[in-house]
């Protein structure tokens, strides 16, 4: 078996010398079994044989081994070793439907999200409901830190407003992280925004008219339908795989019958699907919608948050032409009540610029120059790593749960970054019904009545596994597996 | 002399208690002198006379006389005693032109807007173009103090999302000081957004749809048509007095001719012309909309900025039904970089809640923590009293240079409150040749040309009286002047 897993290794990627020894080896004994190369029950090398093999000490190796085991992929039996878990693998979700045209009938849906986030802050609930880290995952001392330092060092970022097109030296920091990710993007090309959030309501008003049809992702995250149905636009939804995402094939057949205006979607770890497109469909999508002129804008808030050593590309890589509104943010990944995000709007970046202006004059200051500060001292990348790591197992463990505590028929998806998992319960089980009887029980989670402007997923939910696992998530996922198996069969009773 | 004088103090308003003695006695000559109950030339009582009539220091009546001085009202001549200063007194500027249907053509507007705030921070201009106190007017130290401390009391603000309608305390704060102004508004009235600017999209998006009619001022603020033309609102341009801002009999004949979405107003010291509705017609103006269920989007960023030692009442004081949506902000009185606003949207706002989170989630938390902090400290009224005397000094000095060297037949604004001067030219004068005449000799203004989407402002500019008066600043304007005089009889050529 020692073998097996030296073959994995043969060609380390050029990033492992960039991580700590000890993770280096537990990632590649996780893509070993998860690949399948170790089967659920398989014994790993004992400690002895690894440390041989590795070349490495005992100590490197028994962290490696504690991280695969709180990662959920193997557990310790006494006196006889480290063993592969047995993984209740559930199938994934099935594609969704042929694309829907919904018109924007959000009615019932906004009280529902406001519930959401007024609940957001409740103490007393479990959080399984917003996709977000949980703030004990994010480095707040060190945020407190740049900001008093930023402060002390501009003693004016209260009063000196940063007209767009926002503070260069946070662009130059953002702009050189993008070229990382193989978009050909300056300075210049960026506007500092108020949360990808703001980015994208930005890029609405630049390239649609109220009335006008825009094309989504199915399902779609909640917030984007809501701020489509702000600016009176309509909803077509494009059925998505689990996997790979948005169906270009789909696409394009639904482009030559439907007039859209442009296209949104999320390309890298959508939300709630979690999947992510090929490269080549990525490509596809881009000049597809290039020949068309018809703008994209990206969503790519979740993109830093692979389960990888190096995150996919985005669609924006793929741009030639500035077709490409794409719109990120540090509200996943570090600092979300700082409310800074950017877009790189391609042709459209003045228009974009003005309707910054227009609409909030500028992004404040303090924040910007806080963060300046935090991407100037470093540590942002390591962070990420340990975010990426958390948000892993976390990912993992509740699919576990899942996996053991809901009713047969259930699928959930087996996303590769981000923080969540989208849950199809049997059809049969009202996935708003789940939604207020787990409320009630202290749980709180996103229904899939609210990723749908057609209200197609019906029968889903959303988990965030933003929080830290903890016996008191283990418990609450299992509590929401148990009130769904009540209910499979009931519905609309 | 002096007995005429005394008449106007025999009721000294109950607010002179809380302003210190001097300031209370260079207000009471400064309104004699306005009113001309001392007129241009007159010798002022002599320092021993005042300390016997004011029963004061001679220390205390030295500054009164120093602060008169400095506001350019009167005028030490060796030897001889304190004169009240010749007034160059020119006309106001004439009401606007019958209401002017102007859709949006906005063409051109845009472009100029970003020049304007491109050039926001280039240190070779003398910047007499954005309406904001400069920041050197504003208390940096204080703010970078308070953020420094918020920051270390919750240690969180980079990580904590402040959901809508935001930070409670903060809410708190603002509702107590509307109370003050004659608001009968709590906490939970309150959404707080990214500035003011924020708080009128929203309510925009509330209450129109693509393609309806907004009744504004005439002239009215660039950043509100263009907030206008980036929802492809169409815009009504009502007339206006230049003392007693907008025409309230003109609207009603006008609302029964059109069908408009919405009013938006700035009833207390509009933008550019500082005209302040008299209490009754913000009453009549409220009574007139309520009656034909027609919002009033109220602009109030200057109301705090008045001349006097309290500010006049908004138009929601006037609200019964919650027909008002109120936007305010700190932008124009302590924190331009911070980017706090709120809006209280009257029965719209649960509307406009939901919107604040499709839009934007949020407002930045360490902003709010920040603010709090400030106002709870106290002080915010003390630096408001300094700041107001700052301005008013700036505009007097400013409306001074331009009275000295502006061609025969300019009329200039008189606010009595605000940062800025609204200066009507010959109409031979093209206000845009002038505004690129003067930055290229290194003057920034605001050309009337963008104060009306029908372009009927063309022979206005917009001096901002933002800046410290200075040498620098008096020889910028005169400089203006003699533009514009070379600009007179020219149109077009």
């Amino acid at each position: 078996m020692a073998s097996s897993v030296e073959q994995q290794t043969a060609s380390p990627a050029a990033s492992e010398a960039q991580i700590p020894r000890y993770q280096a080896i537990a990632r590649r004994f996780a893509q070993a079994i998860r690949e399948g190369t170790l089967a659920p029950g398989e014994k790993l090398p004992s400690v002895r044989r690894l440390r041989a093999d590795e070349g490495t000490s005992a100590s490197t190796v028994l962290q490696a081994l504690a991280q695969l085991e709180s990662s959920g992929l193997i557990e310790a039996r006494p006196r006889s070793g480290y063993f592969v878990r047995a993984r209740t693998s559930l199938p994934v979700p099935r594609p969704s439907a042929p694309g829907v045209e919904a018109g924007t009938p959000l009615d019932g849906v906004s009280a529902l999200v406001a519930d959401l986030y007024h609940s957001a802050s409740d103490p007393s609930l479990v959080h399984l409901g917003a996709a977000t880290p949980a703030p004990s995952l994010l480095p707040s001392a060190a945020l407190a830190r740049a900001l008093a330092a930023a402060t002390r060092r501009s003693g004016s970022g209260g009063v000196e407003l940063a007209y767009p097109p926002g503070l260069r030296s946070l662009r130059r920091l953002v702009a050189q992280r993008l070229v990382a990710t193989g978009c050909a993007l300056g300075e210049d090309d960026l506007l500092v925004t108020a949360g990808a959030t703001e980015a994208i309501q930005l890029a609405l008003l630049a390239v649609t008219n109220r009335g006008d049809t825009v094309a989504v992702e199915s399902p779609c995250y909640y917030g984007t339908l809501l701020a489509l149905e702000a600016l009176g636009l309509r909803v077509l939804e494009v059925p998505c795989h689990p996997e790979t995402g948005m169906d270009v094939d789909e696409l394009s057949r639904r482009l030559d019958l439907h007039r859209v205006a442009a296209v949104l979607a999320v390309p890298v770890f959508s939300n709630p699907l979690g999947s992510s497109m090929p490269d080549e469909a990525k490509e596809r999508l881009v000049s597809l919608l290039s020949a068309r002129r018809i703008p994209l804008i990206e969503d790519d808030v979740y993109g830093d948050l692979a389960f990888a050593p190096s995150r996919p590309r985005p669609a924006k890589a793929f741009d030639r032409d500035g077709t490409v509104l794409y719109c990120g943010s540090f509200s996943k990944t570090l600092a979300p009540g700082f409310r800074i995000g950017f877009v790189a709007a391609g042709r459209f970046k003045e228009r974009v610029e003005v309707l910054k202006f227009a609409t909030s004059i500028a992004t404040a200051t303090p924040a910007q120059q806080a963060l300046v500060q935090f991407l100037a001292d470093g540590g942002y990348d390591r962070h990420l790593r340990t975010l990426r790591a958390r948000l892993e197992q976390n990912v993992a463990r509740v699919g576990e749960a899942v996996a053991g505590s809901f009713p047969a028929g259930t699928r959930v998806s087996r996303p590769r970054g981000g923080c969540f998992l989208w849950v199809e319960l049997p059809p049969s089980v009202d996935a708003l019904k789940l939604h207020r009887r787990a409320h009630d029980a202290g749980v709180a989670i996103a229904p899939g009545h609210i990723f749908s402007a057609a209200h197609v997923h019906a029968s889903c939910i959303r988990f965030s596994c933003g929080e830290p696992w903890s016996e008191r998530v283990d418990v609450a996922v299992r509590l929401v597996g148990r009130l769904a198996g009540q209910l499979v069969g009931r519905k609309g009773r």
